[in-house]
């Protein structure tokens, strides 16, 4: 199955495209989708929905798995953050393909197996599990592969997911 | 012109449909579009895309205009509520029609003439401009009324509209 594992944002959106058949995962793509700060709003928006849906269109994923965010830091950029976020849920609803979302407690229990893992833990099992040269870069995009094997991880023990 | 006014929101978003034409404002149509809770987040976000994306083809709007969002409120709410006008901005843009965003202060100096002015006296206001046989419920959709006025007047005071 290919998977769609995306990090919102706003002013980046990191993705990741990982295959995973027999048990085993491979990255088929992975980058970050930025939006200049001199773009006006509707123009940002607007260039993330485009991006996210040329990537659906060329990968075609079984799934697609976003992060839930939480914020502890000030509510303005909840609520920008909120946007871009929104744009990538409404972009993914409407490409028809079904829509997971994880918990960042969730990811790292899957990656690294201990929800309380630090991010450089999960940036290195991401980097072993799909066996690259190097971490990816930003941590977006880490994290969006880290999202897309949480799915897989997750798919496979629900039990719907056949390995063969 | 025809002005597309949105108050945008996650469970409910007003919008407005107003004809700014030789001075005089005339309401077109106005509603709101809900969304219910039952319902998960990517079927709620695509909801309010089609929703708005079908008044846009129906009404074909000059000017889309929409709130921006200030919050006192708690960071969930302001991320939640971010994800909805995310997605009206967005389907704003998609549609071509260009977009404006006023803030709250704006919206009440130009329909009342006085930025601090209460919520009540606003949707007076709208009532008597519109010449509606009274104030539309839920506020959200009086609110949406508000803000299509207000770039019927900011248009007009931009030069740019020439009323005959």
């Amino acid at each position: 199955m290919i998977i769609l594992g995306i990090d919102p944002g706003f002013a980046i959106t990191g993705y990741g495209i990982v295959k995973y058949e027999g048990n085993k995962f491979s990255a088929i793509d992975y980058g970050a989708i930025t939006t200049a700060s001199t773009m006006d709003l509707p123009k940002r928006l607007l260039h993330l929905h485009d991006s996210l849906e040329k990537l659906i269109h060329e990968y075609k994923p079984d799934a697609i798995a976003i992060e839930e965010l939480f914020f502890n830091k000030n509510i303005k950029t909840a609520l920008t953050v909120g946007h871009g976020r929104g744009v990538a849920v409404l972009t993914a609803a409407k490409s028809g393909v079904e829509v997971f979302e994880y918990t960042p407690l969730q990811v790292k229990q899957s990656v690294v197996g201990y929800g309380r893992a630090e991010k450089v833990q999960v940036q290195q099992m991401v980097k072993i599990i799909l066996n690259l040269p190097e971490i990816p870069k930003p941590d977006d995009v880490a994290d969006a592969l880290a999202i897309a094997i949480c799915h897989g991880h997750s798919y496979k023990m629900s039990g719907l997911f056949k390995t063969t």
